[in-house]
């Protein structure tokens, strides 16, 4: 199996994510792609303080450049922030040879293109899938599903801690304070949340995707933000009124004259729009392009896991490209589940009887699914005139298909009933 | 550059696709992978019906083997469709060393197992997104973005016909018989509805999914398939009471005793889940995995250029994979785009003033906006007792950022406006 060898920098929340992702998911991931993603250094200046996972083998050290210098080591994985030491750390580490993952969206956006040019030079890559919405595949998408498309414009609600206040302010008549507070509580903003409410964070994210989709440098420093610090919840519920949704937006549009723009604002969101659906801490982004039309990529925008997950997709991205990985399909049977039967499935269900209005009628069916094992959760019995015969509509609690078969044939027979019950599956 | 050799097998609806796309955007393509996708030929028995695109250079052919047998294609497309002559043409092609690009559900979710087999033989690839909701890049969203995870469930609106007709029949109060026949009359329908309208389709994506995400084989004959065929308009109208929306589902998922489900049926959804909003002809898949947690895939699920586009996406993704081929980073920026000042973007504007409330306020603002080519789309003034001040809201049409800054600079100045007027962007 083609070992590829990995360095980490930085052992904080998301590399303590990715750490037990490469862990956790070791044998899987050497069983689907034929790879074995081997983490041989984690480099940290804090050995200390402890972390959520343990490092199970690979070697920690304090000095990144033991593991530069180790030709063991295919791919560094750059999870330090900021856009000082990280950009030594890209620089030196494409020059000595090695591929980079990074989930630094302030570097890539501020500093990215001499990072980029370099690794062109070097022939290695730089991938970048969690420098922007951590929990959504955007910049593969853009990347390959999109690679002989033409991206006309991008939406996006790519800040959590804002998409979170907006809701509560729109939702609970929140005032913006009062918004804010609540999503410090709930870990959903930082305790200095200046760069989300500002729009810089957005901002940085939208540079980045614009760049890529756009092929186009794009100067940051250019790049419009507007917050939404101050926002007056008067005109969260007037848009309501009108049939809009404000969200924080990060914009980009391409023009046919050679200009494009980027930018990051509030926005009255239509109804009709699928960004208006999206609520509290996820992100959305709705790309409009030439060939594929609309289409929308929605998940979790932050957090350790989702973000890790992101960094390993790239790292066996990486992975994948090196010479002598050879697993060319996706779809790899390794497993041999066995499948259910539809009988064997657990469901909620919502059930309409046609029933003669008599009493005792609810009481015998009932009877019959809780002989079932089947628990009613809600019961509508709708009066009607003209009939003998009502609608009875029930939902019920989680049960096995098959009893809940047993039970409508049960009570087909009764003779209160005209026909056999309408059922249906339910989702939350 | 590289060049990449195809063959397209089938000059139908999406074959035409495919054809349009790699030939206006064959410039694009080459810069953006560095790689020239050559189509050599296209493989059709019909040469008579007229097409909407020209075939611009490759060599129109009508006997398969002759592509085949030039060393010189490495990629054979096949859009042919049907479970007898694809099958053929996709194990011919692996054994000729050729890997292959197929938009076939019907073969892959019933003899996809054997083609696999041979792929990972011969060493070649399948790929096969456009076979599953083709303006959803699911297929390496689950196979490259969530390679390190593991997915646990997959539910999925992935049929766009019944999904339009369910939509009809909740929103405007329709019976099954006149949304299906509407949506005939609009093209989201076959003639012959069958395969839909019985969860066939979905069936057949389902299962495809499910081997996909979980890793195993699928034995599609015992997918069970609910359609929506007689469904009653009273049920879709009773969960709209209950807080739900009737949708049909593709549902995929695993349970821990090693065990999976695959199935399609109506069901009734709730209006907390993302599924619940997707509206009309649209399709989207939701997973849940267990580092990224929940994420929604959005767009078309049909249509020549949507289908055309995941084609086209195979078909880089396996050129890329080719020995030879260079391009390494996501991002290549080989525009040069001007990036617009925010002033000079375009936009719709909600705007509110606190106006005292006598006459002429109204006639003098507007007019201002007159003056600097900003046209009025709604008004607003809502009547309060306790002030003097009323809120005056206002929307505009699109109208140039610089001057709406400019009319609000000049009705801030008026005696009877409290302070500058808020102003946030409408997104429709």
């Amino acid at each position: 199996m083609r070992k590829a060898g990995i360095a980490l920098i930085g052992y904080g929340t998301i590399g303590t994510g990715v750490i037990e992702i490469l862990q956790d998911n070791k044998e899987t991931i050497q069983k689907r792609t034929g790879l074995d993603i081997e983490l041989k250094y984690v480099v940290d200046k804090d050995w200390t303080t402890p972390r959520r996972v343990e490092i199970q083998s690979a070697k920690k050290i304090s000095d990144y450049k033991e593991a530069l210098n180790d030709p063991g080591v295919e791919i560094v994985v750059e999870l330090v922030g900021g856009t000082g030491f990280a950009y030594t750390l890209l620089e030196e580490s494409l020059k000595s040879g090695k591929s980079v993952v990074t989930a630094n969206k302030a570097l890539l956006a501020e500093k990215g293109a001499a990072l980029f040019d370099l690794a062109r030079q070097q022939g290695k890559t730089i991938a970048f899938e969690a420098s922007v919405c951590g929990g959504i595949p955007i910049i593969r998408t853009i990347a390959d599903a999109l690679a002989g498309d033409v991206i006309q414009s991008i939406y996006g609600i790519v800040n959590g801690t804002t998409n979170y206040i907006l809701t509560k302010m729109a939702e609970e008549n929140l005032d913006f304070e009062s918004a804010l507070k609540q999503a410090q509580k709930l870990g959903f903003a930082e305790a200095d949340p200046t760069l989300d409410i500002n729009g810089y964070d957005a901002a940085h994210k939208a540079a980045i995707l614009a760049g890529l989709a756009f092929n186009t440098p794009v100067d940051y420093q250019k790049v419009y933000a507007e917050g939404i610090i101050g926002i007056d919840s008067v005109d969260i519920q007037n848009a309501e009124d009108l049939g809009y949704v404000v969200k924080l937006l990060a914009i980009a549009k391409r023009y046919p004259d050679h200009t494009f723009e980027v930018r990051v604002n509030p926005a009255l969101v239509s109804r009709d729009n699928q960004l208006s659906f999206v609520r509290n801490e996820f992100n959305a982004i709705l790309l409009e392009s030439t060939f594929l039309g609309n289409s929308m990529y929605y998940g979790r925008g932050a957090g350790s896991r989702p973000t890790a997950t992101a960094v390993v997709a790239d790292i066996i991205d990486i992975a994948r490209s090196l010479e002598g990985s050879a697993q060319k399909s996706a779809y790899v049977p390794f497993q041999n589940l066995s499948m259910k039967n539809i009988g064997e499935t657990q469901n909620r269900y919502y059930v309409r009887f046609n029933v003669m209005d008599k009493p005792g009628v609810l009481s015998k069916i009932s009877g019959i699914f809780g002989n079932h094992n089947i628990s009613i959760a809600s019961v509508v019995q709708k009066e009607r005139s003209a009939t003998d015969y009502v609608p009875l509509i029930m939902t019920t609690h989680s049960a096995l298909e098959k009893n809940m078969v047993l039970a409508l044939d049960e009570i087909e027979k009764l003779d209160f009933c005209r026909k056999r019950g309408v059922m249906m599956r339910i989702i939350e």
